[in-house]
């Protein structure tokens, strides 16, 4: 691939590409003032551009060659140190990888990129977000099997969640309960655990917990990212308290068919525009009147959400060992959502569920 | 501090920022599909451009002026819509701060970023990170009490740790299990925390927890980052398994002293690299060999590491207000480290500890 983009190397900066292509993995990447550099030549292996403080842990992964620095050190951050393996690097194309496009961000000082563009004058910097994109895609069966092992450890604690969830409790007891319940399972972490909850549906699927006490009536959707060795998975529950009104019930019923229209399209060849069409469509028939999210499912893996996105003109081809999510969702009534979200790898024969298949009526939690 | 700078507006792209200045606190910063921006004009509130998704959310803050589109939408993820923004702020300077020094990136797409310089080609696009550190540096009551709520709560579950921790145990368990504690006691989450163990000291601090076994003759470290509200704790404590060698006791006893020695340097007017000093003339009278972490404390708050370092050459003067660690650490044989950590807010009349001081002797586990 970085012959095909002709590059001599690639130099990569976040967490996700750090780990993936050198194995160093560490929650360290919390603390935002040093930055970390792998440097991935055409041939060989990458060569890792560190803070000191990492060295001990980089030397128990398979990289060699590690170079460090005392940082911070705010006025020459590791630049010069990294300045001189690039050029030591042997040179075909005189092109440099680095994520510049598509979901990328570069995780040091824009100063300090500049300052790299600048010294390396003979050499061109480019993008090589999409490269690495189409590699952390498709993923091994070592990767499959982590993301099937959260998978069905937080489908359990949806499963379990109306033993430790009633009317009366705020959204924030609930989910303080159910991380409780994940670590007890087996997770190792919970980075991500929104809700949101109100008679009938809900406004919002991406801010929350909140004090709001659950009533009889309301519907509580609870959407999780949680950790297994580093993999996520990420999907959602709906319940209903107390009862549910028939409206309710269409919409979730509506937005169930609309996953099981998404089941089917996913398989190797569609396109994720397949998938999003086919779901659309249902919802269409069932009243929606619109869907804020702007998609309706995306990869995932070493990330809570990866590249590609499940819309109307994204049309990426699903290949067999892909694992997205499905995530129809719609505003049924003004201010009322109604979101489902699975888990799937794509396999030969066609979409294999990772989460457990959510109930297809409403629970009530009474 | 923005008429200082001579900007007409600053534009922010990161967590931390955003919220600072919007009140915009969600989880959702994890899916690292779609960019947010604020933009901060000279006089007047902030706008809000963002992906529709987070409309609803971002309605429940200050922010009145909110523009959104339909993201992920990788051709065009927002930038015209924000170009046309800044186009419409008044003009007096003809320059946009944007973080591109010091411990700050850009959370957006590099080539985003160059498209903003390009079609601003009349406005200068300028460093205003310093401005952000300073800014956030100095805490609000509101803040230190967020603070103080997660350290103590931290520091009772460090201290009942020993009724859940024993021999035998691997780290993964001991660390789960503190993970469920801090929850029971109110912690929002713990993003960040890691161990290491060996016989009479550790060689590491920022990877595991490992499935190391606790042995007997073992000292354990645990450093972690837990938050309440979005306000972190950043601290460590040790522990001895089964007994204390004498050179374990002594390490132990040396880091304690010079922690002491910082929390009589810590007052406003001192410098960064007075307490440096203060702590590094204990540890090298006790026999240090070295220190790799690079710095011995940091600020924190809304992030688990902020601005400024406890270095030889920072020479940050400590105001009233700014929240701090302090992390005295050294070598004491070859691959035998011993860390401290504690949190302290600079007051008018000097340090006052955030974190429940550390036990004076090394804590057994038997």
């Amino acid at each position: 691939m970085m012959r095909d983009l002709q590059v001599d190397a690639m130099l990569l900066t976040t967490e996700p590409h750090v780990r993936y292509l050198s194995g160093f993995f560490t929650q360290f990447w919390h603390s935002p003032t040093r930055p970390w550099f792998l440097l991935v030549p055409l041939d060989g292996k990458p060569i890792a551009v560190i803070p000191t403080i990492g060295v001990t842990g980089m030397q128990q992964t398979w990289i060699e060659d590690i170079r460090s620095w005392s940082s911070p050190q705010p006025q020459d951050d590791g630049i010069s140190l990294l300045l001189s393996a690039i050029r030591e690097l042997p040179r075909q194309f005189g092109r440099l990888g680095m994520t510049l496009g598509i979901e990328s961000h570069l995780r040091m000082p824009a100063n300090d990129y500049r300052q790299l563009e600048t010294e390396l004058s003979n050499m061109e910097l480019v993008d090589c977000a999409e490269l690495m994109l189409n590699l952390c895609n498709i993923k091994s069966a070592a990767e499959v099997d982590k993301i099937r092992y959260i998978c069905e450890l937080t489908s359990d604690s949806f499963v379990a969640l109306p033993g430790f969830a009633q009317t009366g409790q705020s959204e924030r007891e609930i989910l303080r309960s159910m991380r409780i319940d994940l670590l007890q399972r087996g997770a190792d972490h919970t980075p991500y655990i929104v809700s949101a909850s109100g008679q009938d549906g809900y406004g919002d699927i991406i801010m929350g917990p909140s004090d709001r006490l659950l009533e009889d009536g309301d519907i509580l959707i609870i959407d999780t990212g949680t950790v297994y060795d580093g993999y996520f998975c990420d999907f959602d529950r709906n319940y209903a308290f107390g009862y549910a009104s028939d409206k309710a019930k269409r919409a979730y019923t509506c937005v169930f068919q609309s996953t099981e229209a998404g089941l089917l399209a996913a398989r190797p060849g569609a396109t994720t525009t397949d998938i999003w069409r086919a779901m659309w469509s249902v919802l269409e028939a069932g009243g929606a009147l619109g869907n804020d999210v702007g998609r309706m499912g995306h990869g995932l893996g070493a990330q809570l959400t990866e590249w590609p996105s499940l819309t109307a003109t994204d049309n990426t081809t699903l290949e067999t060992g892909m694992v997205i999510t499905l995530e129809p969702g719609m505003e049924f009534e003004a201010g009322k959502l109604m979101v489902h979200e699975e888990n799937i790898l794509i396999t030969d024969s066609g979409a294999e569920l990772l989460s457990k298949r959510a109930a297809d009526e409403l629970p009530v939690i009474t």
